[in-house]
């Protein structure tokens, strides 16, 4: 799994702490039926975190991946702290094959 | 729900969001069939992220949640990145109604 959060929005890093666990907890109950999570949880349900430095990049990345088929969970913040109510903060991509997700998003860099 | 993530092992922001998720992942997973995640989902699954200066408060407040009868996931990293493999870096508490967890984390301060 990958989680890809916005850079431009200034958050604070206890933000986008919470911001990342709520797409990865949406990503996993998202797809409890889905084998592929049970072989991501068996492999130590690795996630690295990517950034985008723009909400149209987020927006492309998370089509590109609903594109190819991977599970998506765009997360819009509920705007109590820091950022306006419905803005899109980050996206899971995943629980899926490492190759598959870095079709779409291998050429992010960490954040 | 709350994390609570270690201040002094200097991790990067992506590499405590990746912890933090690693957390609440667990913490959901392990509570599946408890009534008190799907209240917290109903609420939108709110997580609030804290800092602790140690492993040895680390260690207290989860030891006091666990007293608590709170459900408790501590996390160990991996180890390929940043910290020594094993080192605690951060615990869930929760999902639980605020005030029980309150008790136990309510003097922290927000990461």
């Amino acid at each position: 799994m990958v989680v890809v959060v916005r850079t431009d929005l200034d958050m604070g890093r206890g933000k986008i702490a919470a911001q990342v666990a709520h797409a990865a907890v949406g990503a996993v109950l998202s797809s409890l039926s889905d084998p592929a999570l049970a072989a991501w949880l068996r492999d130590g349900q690795p996630k690295v975190v990517l950034k985008v430095p723009s909400a149209e990049r987020l927006s492309q990345v998370a089509a590109a991946a609903e594109a190819a088929g991977l599970p998506v969970q765009v997360i819009h913040d509920a705007g109590r702290t820091q950022v306006e109510a419905g803005t899109a903060t980050c996206c899971a991509i995943g629980p899926a094959p490492i190759t598959a997700i870095d079709r779409v998003a291998g050429s992010l860099s960490l954040l």
